[in-house]
């Protein structure tokens, strides 16, 4: 079968593997969809995500969707045939996080398509991904693989918005309209925020927020951003969530924060960032960083399948598997561009 | 009456003054003792604090107990040689922060001995301070104006302990051990914590913190210091209390703590800090900002009346209000020294 | 002015008084709609409300919107004319409950149109009625005084969903559709409940609820009620409201309840009521009181005016203040009736 | 081996039988102490405790501390002599419930010496057990096995004490003086509550909890309890815990509560209970059920290894396994007992 697989910085090739075997309690999916996440950029961009090093070739990719073909001994066989997406976290189930609700911080996690775990686990730029049972849920008939493929970056973005604890009513800023910014906002939506705003640089991401929903778009380039929202938010956000990455965006956030406010750190930061972070004491805000997701993914499809979130608008591009370079090259460019993903 | 009046940087002066007069609802207090807090060092030294600029001679002191000595009209006279300690907090009770709870973050806020509040109001370094009857508690025989006077104080490391959420049976590494450093020791132990350890720089710290209690002391420029704390909490804290203000030592608090833990800020910071926070992302932690007290003075007193905390060891040395020059000069130097108390 | 008097149980009288003067901080409003709450029909039917017995004739009416006409020296003149709908809540702002934002539990709170302060305070079914210019919010030009005489409803509807924590994505159950029960509903799909399933005895009421968007509405006199609920809700719901105050409807919404569920006491329960409440413990449910409300007017108020709520559907009658003796048979009989309004 | 089997309601006998075979990842324990729980009691006096009804002869027990004796194959060898103390509670790990932190709701739990599984699982009154190695906890040198068997009931305490959120500075009142009762006033004590009061009709168990440190002890059927219960409390606790599983107590702990309390409900109650619950919405009472525990079997043996709960004045009897009726009838009487131990 064909695969998309990361030898180092910038070597993703397509290669000929032979396809899994399910093992006891999983099933064989043969994928129709797989979207690129930013840290599948990270791999191809750095050859490692901070301090996970793939050991060996490493086929990438851990948001995806496809048809159950096989299933192992023992395996209800009524499976086969059935739509499904995947959870890819595959946590302990039995160290103190995993006993107290909180396994996306596992230490022993297994992943889909990441090096975080050793044996590393294959992912789903490919043809056939075998998968736990338990992590298969059954999609609805009207959702296409690609919203169905959705469901694991979306998690991520309810999981950030859970993060926040109360949302009904309050103001959020978003810096950063990637996919991650993106959903969010469309989760705040569907949570009754009172009032979504979304900072970019990039005019096709601010566009876009506006067009899923934001009350205000905001270029974080602006001279007067600050001024701008504070007044949008009535004197300060309630919640902010940075999902861009960037040290600027975090101190405009901390700066356009309310008293007692909350920052949801989801974007992945530089090794080393310099803030005003007394302010943080002196206005008794909370920084909190938010990881994967927990106990989300149902909530996520479910807010997909019943149209509560529609995640079509920020599907910008979708290749062949075969065309995985050029698939890549997009998502890395990021012009005019949201989620891409790949059909094997 | 005497009292110490601030007329700029390292410019305290010893001054005559009328002394106040009980306006309605309020007390007149002969001060018995006063504390010099941190911020009170911060006035003298740079003749500010942030943002807060004194528009006048401003006498400091925002720690003091006493005895009531007049009433104003429609106030109880009863009252008077009532021994008291003063919650220097009078928020303006109607604004959204007060009416939920959060009376701390009051944008309106009077504060004694504060610039914060325009215009100002004088504050405990002084022979007599007019005080609401309402911010007056009364104190119990046995406990000497010196304890009193950390009720202030104490009230800062309960609510810093009360940012935290859950303490009982939690390890907790306290950067710093300056007076609130220390009194948060104290708080945590009375509370339940499983396991108390401070860290600093100076031996006169360390040696204070393990006397009152903690479990286990660190000299935070020791080179094993990570490991060493590591393993002292078994894997990384629970909670975190920065109390030193040192980027250096919230950087290692950051390392210190577990994944998914709590850090509370309560230390005040330079203007800009550089910290390694893609670490607070990956391991879902929460940095918490925590700032004078609310609603928990009495608590904090019962603390102190009830024996469960004993200040004593905290009071490090008491001078005569008219020796102000002497003690504000042992307070900035700190050495052997946790806190400084004045007596009119 | 005309003003709606109670003097006894059913004696509820149309008499003239002289109109209040604005007191200090005061605006007088001319009333343009009120609403009639369940209390003031406890009032009307019974003489007192539980503890609550009015010592001298009082005038209802604690939902009200209408037009400041004039206000009391040192209040803004320029306020006259502006329409507003007033939060009948004056708590004392001083009280431990107060401080630590529970001010709807103030023990010296005043309250329009109750006997549960003494001296009590005329409320809005009257031409005329001051309120601080603290609690009167001006409403949008759109707004309808029926609207906006909804906000305080819709107030404690949203205080009741705001104690059961975490909304968005649950499933809940709301025992009652009255108005209460009814606004619940409405709020729970702007916050992003799962899914909202409404039971009621009376066909209209259920109807309403279907059109104001319930998902399922069940006949709580069904034979298989309990087994209609588990599967509406996949195995028992996250939350319950129970507002009818039924003994039988909050042992309908235990039973219906998933283990570790939250159920909200919102409707106003007989003195005594007889419970399975073994089955508390046993599978972990928590029983929560919701008192009238705090700290969510302006939110409520928001929600009207986004149209994120829609409460005119729930308006089913306006009687001139003139006819207020059939408005309150009317509201009585609750007859194909949801909410009953006064027009002076 | 020698094993108390219960064989019907007070038909409990001691039989021998062949000892457990270590199961893969199982280690075989030589039980050196068992205590008899109040479910324990109920399974011997009704034959059943609620709707758990053995199918079988069923060996009581799940409290128990003992000696490794041998390991299963794959299990480290090193292990044998080691002495330990066993959580009885072997989640699915899977569910809803295990994966969100909540694994004592867990429906398809495994428990020793209940029925609440099917198939049963011996339990500790027994020489031996074979238990999973995961469960069995190593106890400190200092430690007997009769206070390790007590870490069981008081998670059980823990557990209740956490329902509660907040404890540190509160003011708590017990109603029942049992095991749980009072280890509920040892856990209280050593998480910081201000004031710890218990109630019960005996006068043994009253005279116990004050010498277990409480405050103060109610007779609960003194005429004037309710009045010196809100004496003691300042005006209504902030906290209350039912364990005594009595209507009556509940009404008691129900009216003794402050505003805005939380009472747990621990103890088993009647299958239905009559009480005035409108109270519970007027004054926004939480009344939260407490089942089992999750989470805290280490803290609980924490506590008393490190000495700040002190189990042993609790341990009122130990007799021989083959006493065992006698044990049980002593526990059944509960005249000057807290709790029964045996020891094989």
């Amino acid at each position: 079968m064909k695969a998309a697989q990361l030898h180092g910085p910038r070597d993703l090739r397509l290669v000929d593997l032979a396809p899994p075997v399910a093992r006891p309690s999983e099933a064989l999916i043969r994928v129709g969809r797989a979207g690129i996440c930013g840290s599948d950029i990270h791999y191809f961009s750095h050859g490692r995500v901070g301090r996970f090093v793939p050991r060996r070739p490493l086929v990438l990719g851990h948001e995806f969707a496809g048809t159950i073909v096989a299933t192992s001994e023992g395996v209800n066989e009524g499976l086969v045939g059935t739509r499904v997406t995947v959870d890819p976290s595959m946590p302990c189930a039995h160290c103190t996080y995993c006993r107290s609700g909180r396994y996306n911080l596992c230490e022993d996690m297994k992943f889909f398509g990441s090096a975080s775990c050793d044996p590393h686990l294959d992912g789903g730029f490919s043809e056939y991904v075998s998968a736990p049972v338990a992590n298969c849920y059954r999609i609805a008939d009207h959702l296409s693989f690609g919203e169905a493929a959705m469901a694991e970056p979306l998690s991520v973005a309810v999981h950030a918005v859970m993060r926040s604890c109360i949302v009904p009513s309050k103001s959020a800023l978003i810096t950063g309209g990637g996919t991650i910014g993106q959903l969010i906002a469309l989760v705040l939506r569907a949570f009754g925020a009172r009032r979504v705003v979304v900072s970019d640089l990039a005019a096709f991401q601010r566009d876009t927020a506006f067009a899923c929903g934001a009350d205000l778009v905001l270029d974080a380039a602006d001279a007067d951003f600050q001024q701008t929202a504070v007044a949008a938010s009535g004197g300060g956000f309630d919640i902010v969530f940075e999902a861009s990455g960037s040290e600027a965006a975090l101190a405009q956030g901390l700066a356009a924060a309310r008293r007692g406010a909350t920052i949801i750190q989801v974007g992945t930061l530089p090794a080393s960032v310099t803030l005003p972070l007394n302010d943080l004491m002196a206005r008794e805000l909370k920084l909190v960083g938010s990881f994967r997701f927990a106990n989300v993914f149902t909530t996520a499809l479910g807010l997909v399948e019943s149209g509560r979130v529609d995640v079509r608008p920020l599907i910008s591009a979708v290749y062949p598997l075969t065309d995985v370079a050029a698939a890549m090259d997009r998502a890395v460019a990021k012009a005019d561009t949201i989620k891409v993903q790949l059909e094997p």
